[in-house]
């Protein structure tokens, strides 16, 4: 007997037949003797609604406040899902966040979970109970206020009681069959991965692929949580995720995939003066405005100029607040002018055996130059290579790039609708 | 200064204009000084939605569950009406019913308030706030799950927590002026009652009154909480819920209105054997199906005969429930035949200088006969007279008692729509 934790997207769960195949499911696994945990996201468009309600009601509502709206979701859901189970006959109990001992931080829309406390879980599984918990949610450690876990929350929230209570496995279901070598919707031919490490995920889910979000991976990397990645809509063993890349063999496949981003604008910043802790002023304005930036590249001194350029790419919604907070700092500072750019897309190669084989780079270049593509910024990791280029060459780039390294599987990947919290 | 409890019903929230409106009035309560704690209801038509929902996915969802569910409305609507609060300038925090200590028994649908221990929301007062509480909800002391109060819950959450604040007053705010001598869309010029004893108001609640809530005013009456019942609508000071009957100046009115109730079904047990113990059985019968009679009334035995007739009232909703249960045992009692009734209406005259006038009965009867309606079963308690008749001479009945005991106003009644929870 295993003890396994179900993650549930809000899509799987979005009108009552939904949530009636979810709980076979869950009945399922709970027959073949599993104890079972599952964390559900608020049903289909739930928390958009509510984020709606809220707007028409203050522009900016207070961070408190929408915590306390936003979590009613998936109080919905999951005792929505405790009923289905129970009218198949099974035991369960739906937990809050707080009732299951979620502690957190008490930033209020983008909370850390500090401890995990679930001693009322255990004792509901114990009592042959399957327990389910709302996602996305927790209580802060310090003011007990209800607090939410940001994007990707209910992932965390699975993971993280995984690894309280040394679940055996924690299975992601979604609307996709597992992670692939690249978009399917891209590239037909993206071959499925039965397994990746955790820290070619991170950096998959880091540079676009939405499959998993990066704080979850690396919730689990951390705990060493076995992840799986699975269909809501099927009974195919979906993708693994586990092991670190010092373990996997050397004869394995130097590259995993390609992932891109849509989501990045850039920003460069020009005549900057080139004197010591100018830099540092830029990103500490842009830090200030709680901006995360993603790539820099500081180009060379010109030769006889005593001023550089800076280029640096960010999440596009933060563009216009980034360019108004440089705005602010542009005479002290003394550059020449800020240029955004939200016209950027962001390709990224991704694969443990880059680090042992020379030459990836230049088969990289080559095949995105042979594409007719411009490389506008690079930046590197020991197992990952991105850049920055045209946002609408960049479908053709995950292509040229997903060929070029030989990733295509033999069959076509299945695309379900739909994609939850 | 003061400290206020309002609660404001489903329907004065249910949208966002309602919700900047009741935002308005809250703020303006401040401002004049007072302390506010502000409990309310789930949104228009949230809980009949949620609770849709439910029977889609099972036709008997466990009551825990249905808890979780609906619970998650007050939580809602709660956090709104702090964001409208912030959009206007002052400070609000909301608080779940377990948030603010709202200790109850188990019972899932119909827990009862076992404490309050209010410290989180004092805390929130002292440090100058508007304090939301999240109506109709609690925590059970024994299983720490999540527990609803059953009808009337935000009412009973608002007068529970100015019970344990020493609140100076607990609004009730509702789509009417007040408390009237009769329901005012039967009687046109239904007198609007300054004042009414807790006695009173208790007696006009249990005969159909719905502008308050049974549990909520014995709850009121035993902490002395005064209840003031106002319109959501409109600046009217309304009618206040305070002081006993044994207080009233004897120069008060001899009868303070009349109530009606058109919920109620009527179940005649014929032939029943005239021996000790017989009535017993019959009422354990229909108490173990959990079902609450009203009225009761055990005729005589006719001369001769070792048989009698036993009929009494309960919710029209609970009328096939019990007619099964007591065929169930017709052969073992040994009762000739049960005789299901729904279309029975029960009018009430109430008032606290009944006891020191006699004659109110006769012109009670005078007044009915007169209107051409037959009493079928007479019910009286030391301030009330109440009768069952058939349900289509139900608004006559009003008519007549309150045009006989000259209870009628100098001014229509306005009617607004809706009702809250």
């Amino acid at each position: 007997m295993a003890l396994v934790v179900q993650k549930y997207g809000g899509s799987s769960v979005q009108d009552a037949d939904r949530i009636k195949k979810v709980a076979e499911r869950i009945v399922r696994t709970r027959k073949e003797g599993h104890d079972v945990v599952v964390v559900v996201s608020a049903m289909g468009d739930t928390t958009d609604d509510l984020t709606d309600l809220a707007r028409q009601i203050s522009p900016a509502p207070p961070a408190r406040e929408m915590d306390m709206l936003l979590t009613a979701g998936e109080r919905i859901s999951n005792a929505l899902v405790a009923m289905a189970i129970h009218a198949l006959g099974a035991d369960a109990r739906s937990f809050t966040g707080s009732q299951a001992g979620m502690l957190t931080t008490s930033k209020h829309g983008d909370a850390r979970i500090v401890q995990v406390n679930p001693g009322r879980l255990r004792n509901a599984l114990d009592e042959g109970s399957i327990v389910l918990v709302a996602g996305f949610q927790g209580m802060s450690e310090d003011s007990k206020d209800i607090t939410t876990l940001g994007r990707g929350g209910s992932d965390t929230t699975a993971v993280a009681l995984a690894a309280a209570l040394e679940a055996d496995v924690c299975e992601i279901y979604t609307d996709v069959d597992g992670v692939f070598s690249a978009d399917p919707r891209i590239v037909p031919d993206a071959a499925h991965l039965d397994t990746i490490t955790y820290e070619e995920m991170l950096e998959m889910a880091a540079c676009g692929a939405k499959v998993l979000h990066l704080r979850a991976v690396e919730y689990a990397r951390r705990y060493n949580v076995p992840l799986r990645v699975r269909c809501s809509y099927n009974e195919k063993p979906g993708t693994l995720v586990a092991g670190s890349i010092e373990e996997i063999p050397l004869e394995n496949p130097i590259i995993t995939g390609v992932a891109h981003d849509r989501s990045e604008g850039k920003i460069t910043i020009t005549g900057v003066p080139d004197t010591p802790g100018m830099a540092a002023r830029i990103f500490r304005t842009v830090a200030d405005a709680e901006i995360n930036i993603d790539m820099v590249l500081q180009n060379v001194s010109h030769s006889g100029d005593q001023h550089t350029d800076i280029t640096f790419s960010l999440p596009r919604t933060d563009g216009p607040t980034a360019v108004a907070a440089l705005e602010r700092v542009k005479s002290e500072i003394g550059f020449a002018e800020v240029i955004y750019d939200p016209e950027v897309g962001k390709v990224s190669l991704v694969g443990a055996g880059m680090r042992n084989h020379p030459g990836v780079t230049a088969t990289f270049c080559e095949a995105l130059s042979d594409a007719g593509i411009n490389i506008e910024t690079m930046n590197t990791s020991e197992i990952r290579i991105s850049v920055i280029c045209r946002v609408d060459q960049l479908d053709d780039a995950v292509r040229a790039l997903h060929e070029a390294f030989e990733l295509g599987g033999d069959e076509q990947a299945v695309v379900h609708a739909g994609t939850g919290r």
